[in-house]
């Protein structure tokens, strides 16, 4: 390096006119003019022009030799533009260029280096270090690192410590599956990568460390979705001598230091609270989102003595009609739409979607009221608040629950479909949800959370009688309907943590096994703990309005876990093999 | 938690005197006077004396019951002490409680919780969430916060980002052993958890980022010392556009930082640099440590016309003939002393220890000069400024590296023999490496740091013909005698970063195979780039004076590889390796 930068390009403004300056970058972009080349020189901050002219044959030949994304340093005297570009910070001055170095050429890019590019995904992430040189996708990187920074000065400002938990941990099989790492030292035996510092978090609460704060990396061997990789990370808080609505303020402080620090916005705390039941009942969902209304519309009293079979036979079975009005968007839904939402819906377990409509005209049709007596319809349409030009959409289901679901993915789906006005930002605690859940596949109760997660005192007593009933003491952070984070009190209680490992189909055995350390650890003297765990991924992708996760990764993987860019996983050798002690599958399908 | 906290323990002083606290946490030790009962209360910032009276039965009562570890709540008013204790920094006051709340009671630990704990440290890595509430512990883990915070804080200052490189990466073996993660997507397949994020940071540089910073878990599957840990973090660093200098002289901004803020120390920049050849020959180390002097004293000039066999031999294969002086020491080592230290250098490669010792009245004996001219035993003694009292330490080896790192590690042997006075602090740049080292037990060059280093220009045309001639861009940062950090401008041209390939024994197809995507990356404009990763385990250790690096570690593994706390790695089920497809050999012995 014989040229030593001064500024970066981003950073000069017509207050450097004058000044000798030396900048280094990437060429984003040469015109040749005849007497006079422009090259536009890209670094991580913007873009800046440099001028060469044809009065200084040295570096006007060089820079006659420019291409795209050759690396270049350049010095030389800030100058007032002739015609100035208003589109970029640093439109109103160039660079006349006195010295040029070229440190290294490039080839012609396999896509363009420029804001939204239009290449393929699968080409991009193959070149990823290429797409990240895309102004629109460093930006997520930088802003990332803005917001880690921002999460570690606001944690360790309230007392938080970091403690850096093990990464080679024991196999705890529950919930999703663990990625396994086998042992050289012990053949046969194998180390897990953690699907969060859960335990070790807690343990460090027995410890005494009182806060505990660490952005760190957790593993899920799971079938990808869109917002999920294989590997994630999550803001990790655990708290001592705290109750949860301790833990719920001092994230808040944290939510509204991002929005005010990243986007200049406040936002008022403390965030709205509702319970599980409500949210269900409301919502159809437990991470609702409130940014727009159209909330649920319960008709099962109403039409607790119809004669029609199909919404009887329902209620009978202690089943659940429900309904949702789009206002005003009768007109966005043809018979052919509605017909595609009921096909739509049978994922989500019901068979079919009633629909009332009236255009503005009065013009009014239905796939149910004919059924249905001339009082019913009037009460349905009262109690929705029916009007000429709303839609109304009935759901029901015989099963409370997949009745609500099903009514809450609608809604979520119809305010989709017409484009519903939302609020911007909505921040919502979901409380009081149920301990467990009853796993239909397995027949078995799972933990809705973890199962360290505490259950309220007043609900001990129906663990073994009426464990579906049992509230936990957990409560869920909500972003514009995405979970963005999920926190709890946790069992510090040896016997109440053996008696929820039993509900979980534990036997005392395993539970010994598995967790023994953990409940060897509470009968030392376990204070009252808690915390909270953020998805930083998601938050990152919704507080910057991504459509898809990996546009704040710098570098992800794809659906199928795969990195395309090294092309990994892949295979290894036999020696690495035999020296684990491990064999392949003769069936082995390499994809 | 009905009781809120208003003070931590160790931060209530005089003049909180008359004030109403609330305190939580440990049992110290509870200590019953008949009418008055004290319990000293510990939380991770220290302890503080509670006092329970008689006239407040319903406390008085609950105090009686109090055990070591219990966990609690207390308020009340603080008072001055009446006998004060000047050992602790609380300890002129002290807690009149009028409230108790015992939120977990404990059984008797199996070791005390008290500073220098006599137990085993296998029963105190058993119990870790134990041993850490022991403050000698627990310290390490407050102050390695603070450092990574410090870390954080000025790289960010100084313009880094953190960018989160992968964990599930490609398995790239060269160097140490990876630890491999199966593939169940891809059966047959495998990631390897990274060595360190050397690739992904280059890639960043390449991508623009311009400056990397990330404090990051790295992992080696090697058979473990004392001061290695299958997972280790690294302060790990990136810089494009800079020299060895610009990186060297960020990073002892740092160093200089970290002694202010931690020890309130000020340390000098730039540092002390030593080329390679300089510290062998003088320290006969990479590594030296310059705390103290005793140089190595070459006395092969001096004897190359001897006629003592022993040394004529040597000389003329080129070997070498070397000192230390001990000075003043020649008390500390009897005939059998030195016998001990002539078996024990044997495992350094040279056959024994020749000596010369000569106490205050000038008795003097030697093991060799017997064979020498009066003339070469004058000039030997002359060089070596021998004086009575002293005792000089000679070791002879026909290969030059073999006999200096020998006398270089006698060197430090002697030193600790003799508990040499040591200055504090010594940090050193060593500079000038060679790039590659010659593997005797493979008969093949190997990378002295890593295949990516850049070789200096003036030694390329020696890569091919000379490779071990070729000096490195590379740079160790050394911290009394040990290696805390280690870097290299790195290498950013395709045709450069090929031949290096070539020289170590990469066939074209397999540079293709491993390293294609970083040789694709450098043929797409790669900016001049250099780094440095910094240790921060053994950082913290040296900086604290610690003897063993599990006690900067919250949850450490022992040398075999395996955590106590969890017994893990541990067995896991089958139907988790059929997922994965993989099985057991036969002959896996689960030790």
């Amino acid at each position: 390096m014989d040229f030593k930068r001064t500024d970066y390009c981003g950073n000069i403004f017509s207050k450097k006119i004058g000044e000798k300056v030396t900048v280094c970058g990437w060429v984003q972009k040469q015109r040749d003019l005849g007497k006079l080349i422009f090259v536009d020189l890209r670094d991580r901050t913007g873009v800046v022009q440099l001028a060469f002219y044809e009065k200084n044959p040295k570096v006007f030949e060089q820079a006659f030799r420019l291409r795209a994304e050759f690396v270049v340093a350049a010095s030389g005297f800030v100058c007032e533009r002739s015609s100035k570009n208003p589109n970029i910070p640093t439109g109103d001055i160039e660079i006349e260029v006195e010295q040029l170095r070229v440190y290294s050429k490039a080839q012609t890019p396999p896509f363009e280096i420029v804001e939204n590019s239009n290449a393929g995904e699968e080409l991009r992430l193959k070149f990823r270090y290429l797409d990240l040189r895309r102004s629109d996708l460093s930006k997520n990187i930088l802003i990332r690192h803005k917001m880690a920074k921002l999460a570690r000065d606001y944690f360790n400002d309230n007392g938080f410590i970091e403690i850096e938990t093990p990464f080679l941990i024991k196999s705890t099989p529950e919930g999703a599956r663990d990625y396994l790492v086998p042992s050289r030292a012990f053949r046969g035996k194998f180390f897990a990568l953690p699907q969060s510092p859960q335990l070790y978090k807690q343990l460090a609460m027995i410890a005494g460390f009182d806060r505990y704060m660490q952005i760190v990396k957790c593993f899920r061997d799971e079938d990808l979705r869109a917002d999920r990789q294989p590997e994630f990370t999550q803001i990790d808080l655990e708290m001592s001598f705290v109750n949860s609505k301790d833990i719920m303020s001092m994230v808040e402080g944290f939510i509204v230091k991002l929005y005010k620090n990243i986007f200049n916005k406040d936002i008022a705390k403390p965030f709205f609270q509702m319970n599980y039941d409500d949210c269900m009942k409301k919502f159809g969902s437990d991470k609702p989102d409130l940014r727009f209304g159209m909330e649920i519309i319960h008709l099962t009293k109403l039409l607790k003595n119809t004669e029609f079979r199909v919404f009887s036979d329902i209620i009978k079975n202690k089943g659940l009609v429900c309904a949702i009005n789009a206002k005003g968007a009768c007109d966005k839904f043809s018979r052919k739409d509605i017909d595609k939402l009921s096909g739509w819906i049978v994922a989500h377990g019901v068979r079919a979607i009633s629909f009332t409509k009236s255009d503005k005209n009065k013009n009014s049709s239905s796939s149910y009221e004919k059924f249905l007596s001339t009082e019913e319809v009037k009460n349905i349409r009262e109690t929705s608040s029916f009007e000429p030009g709303d839609i109304l959409f009935l759901v029901a289901h015989k099963n409370e629950l997949t009745c609500l679901e099903a009514i809450g993915a609608l809604r979520v789906k119809v305010a989709q479909i017409i484009d519903i006005k939302k609020s911007e930002i909505s921040l919502l605690w979901v409380t009081n949800f149920p301990l467990f859940e009853y796993d239909k596949n397995q027949s078995t109760l799972i933990a809705k959370h973890h199962p360290f997660v505490a259950p309220k005192d007043e609900d001990l007593k129906f663990l073994e009688t009426n464990p579906e009933k049992v509230r936990a003491e957990a409560f869920d952070l909500i972003l514009n309907g995405n979970e963005i984070g999920g926190g709890s009190i946790r069992i510090c209680d040896f016997n109440v943590q053996k008696r929820v490992l039993g509900c979980l189909g534990f036997s005392d055995e395993e539970t010994k096994e598995r967790f023994g350390f953990l409940l060897d650890a509470m009968q030392f003297g376990a204070p009252p703990h808690g915390g909270l765990a953020l998805g930083f991924d998601r938050l990152i992708m919704i507080l910057l309005g991504c459509e898809n996760i990996r546009e704040v990764i710098a570098f992800p993987k794809i659906s199928t876990s795969s990195e395309l860019m090294t092309s990994s996983p892949s295979v290894v050798c036999d020696d690495q093999l035999n020296e684990l002690g491990i064999k392949l599958d003769k069936l082995e399908n390499t994809n």
